[in-house]
């Protein structure tokens, strides 16, 4: 293969932290970039707010500019960075209409509209780069789209939000309280002042809509995906986890279930704190790291890991995209695009068969327990082990693990516990996942 | 995309473990397959040398063929799994001077022959596909190729054979000895009876040819990989590493070296058993599993877990890339083919810079550690840590941790030592990789 018997054009939209990168490796890299692409990819041009903002990286002047619309047309492949809906769903439209074949790090918009851009371009012939959008420097889209494509995926669990896997490790490791870390997190910039995206789930959501999307050939809308933050996660249930040999960590699962009876498939996509064993390789994630753990059917246990975000991080894979985008230009034909052909229904979180861990606060008097086991079989919850605290002021703590059981009868049977004379308080009911 | 609307002839080459679980797949999922190729795949036949021999799976007798030429003209896609370099190659080429998209997991004649092979391709504008013979079923060449494509990778630490990490993790957890550990290996199945080609380091020194090649867009031949086998650890070692804070794995490196005087870049590729940090995420690697870490200069630690072998995880790997290899006759155009632009020069092991465990036993007298001292100071080698334990008889055991020093100096230092008059012993010289 032969460099610089061909330039393509490339124009980039916004220039902030990761987007500063992208432009900072495309010049300086531009002869290693031009002998793996095939082509010279010619920085035409980036577009920006305010050119006189200021920047991570020193970039060219002459190649700032505020007119998105004239780079565009010009464009052979557009890299989008601004994040947000718009004006990046306009734009990204724009440039595939034209021609163009797209780059985009932006999870919200693939999340809510990918569908429509996956759809403009098969209709132009273009394609839709995103690896960067799914867990930021760590290669999941190819393997998921091209290495996997002949096996079938069983389940996900992923770590793809890093400031909730900071907090979430830093609680564990110190016993501290979630506040208290989160404060230190924003002082050291790894989270942001309002961090409602990051701990809420927001941002682990729209990843799991992009992961399930891919992994199971099926449109995912991301109100499909169900989702609960870190918020209530004190440091005593990151304790109860801990004697039981979990910890806790904030997981996007994406998981193909089977109806028992008549063999139907769904997906069940959620975001939620959950229990992991501490043997498991998810549980050793450490950091701000991410991680995505693949079961298939075949391949067996993957599991992915690196930082899921960063600037000079996710330029890494946004470039590995500009680079497919420019061999594609070179070597003809057309793209995989999205696959939906499976086109799986969602099943609501109610459907899911996990086990729990449950934590109650009780009155501490001899048959206490064994209401409280009553109640849990009759609502088909069937008790693998209990562990009894006393705290004092007339008062017990009860851990219990359950067997396998179906959310939806897990969820009734702890408001019948709520409603219990014998229990004082439900502390926590957490899943366990990875098992 | 719609399926069907075209149909693609494969041929298999082979029905040993991978073959079998390949054949049953295909047939097992055709319209799943369709779907996500956008072709059907009709498997047209599987070429054998004993259509009577027992198999893995159950395949249709009247696929079986002892003529492998005949199916081989008439296939759109050929996937090689009989191993060995012949009638393999011969065959390969065969199959893409036909016109073919060639699909195989013999790393053995990838690492010695490729460039053959790629050459071919190229020539006829054909594919060379080869997910399954760098790990197994974890998804590594996509990732370097196209995901990484717009970084520079500065090392591979690779655990690439099973049956090496499960002795070695045996031995780690258990305290056992090699030979007992091999032997229970033997008998479950994971090692051959003769163990050679994975204890020797032969099997994990063809892949890391095949992982430096594609890492470092250089052709890397099989005999410019330093290899050092585990035959000569033994539970001594790995009670001295584990009392450090490490644990021994066999790794396969691939290392971009840059000399400081001039700035030339050359690589390093070697296999060895080395020490690695406990809170490296390779240590967590147990039993037969493989793990490939990747340092990226943009998109920092990367690290890809799996099953390194086994027919059904294999058969996922090949799958994958029979499907890609669908996608690209369906789509038109030509694949990117193997990249050598590089052309990087191959530097000898001697050019490693690193940090060394010395382990010696010498005289149980004053003045015994200042002679050895003085040795490395003289050779160049700096301590950073000392243990010293006594055994008795008049004998003791230093175990000097070195600061990075380079190859060469440290085995004309331990050579030197040898021949002191103080050293009774060089017990083991370890690398300390991965810091």
């Amino acid at each position: 293969m032969t460099a610089d018997h061909r330039r393509l054009r490339v124009a980039l939209l916004g220039a902030g932290a990761v987007g500063s990168q992208v432009a900072a490796l495309l010049l300086q890299h531009g002869d290693e970039l031009a002998d793996r692409a095939g082509a010279t990819l010619d920085l035409v041009g980036i577009a920006v707010r305010d050119v006189d903002a200021p920047r991570d990286a020193d970039l060219p002047r002459d190649l700032l500019t505020t007119d998105a619309d004239e780079l565009i047309v010009s464009a052979d492949i557009v890299i989008e960075l601004m994040g947000g809906i718009e004006p990046a769903k306009t734009q990204l439209l724009q440039a595939i209409n034209a021609g163009a074949d797209v780059v985009t790090a932006n999870k919200a918009l693939l999340a809510t509209h990918g569908p429509e851009l996956f759809e403009a371009a098969d209709r132009v012939g273009a394609e839709v780069y995103y690896e960067a959008a799914a867990a930021g420097a760590i290669p999941i889209i190819r393997p998921l789209r091209d290495s996997l494509a002949g096996d079938r995926v069983r389940r996900i669990m992923g770590i793809v939000n890093g400031t909730t896997n900071y907090i979430l490790d830093r609680m564990d490791l110190e016993g501290a309280e979630f506040a208290d870390v989160l404060a230190e997190a924003q002082a050291l910039g790894y989270a942001e002042a309002d961090p409602t995206a990051d701990v809420e789930g927001f941002d682990a959501a729209q990843k799991a809509a992009i992961l399930a999307s891919l992994a199971f050939h099926t449109a995912v809308p991301l109100d499909a995906v169900h989702r609960e933050g870190i918020t209530s996660i004190d440091k005593g249930m990151i304790e109860t986890a801990r004697r039981a040999g979990f910890v806790i960590k904030l997981l996007a699962v994406c998981e193909r279930l089977t109806d028992p009876e008549n063999g139907v498939e769904s997906i069940s996509v959620r975001v939620y704190p959950a229990l992991v064993s501490r043997e498991h390789p998810l549980a050793s994630v450490h950091g701000a790291n991410n991680a995505v753990f693949v079961e298939a059917e075949a391949a067996g246990d993957l599991m992915f890991y690196g930082a899921g975000a960063g600037g000079v991080q996710t330029a890494s894979a946004v470039l590995g995209d500009v680079v497919s985008a420019a061999r594609r230009h070179i070597a003809g034909g057309v793209g995989v695009g999205e696959s939906t052909h499976a086109n799986l229904p969602l099943a609501p979180v109610g459907h899911v068969v996990t086990r729990y861990q449950i934590t109650l606060e009780v009155d501490d008097r001899p048959g206490v327990l064994a209401i409280v086991a009553g109640l849990l079989s009759d609502g088909g919850v069937s008790i693998a082990t209990v562990e009894q605290t006393v705290h004092g002021g007339g008062v017990a703590h009860l851990v219990i693990g359950t067997h396998r059981a179906q959310e939806q009868n897990l969820s009734d049977t702890v408001d019948r516990l709520a409603a219990s004379d014998v229990v004082e308080r439900v502390v926590s009911v957490l899943r366990v996942e990875g098992d």
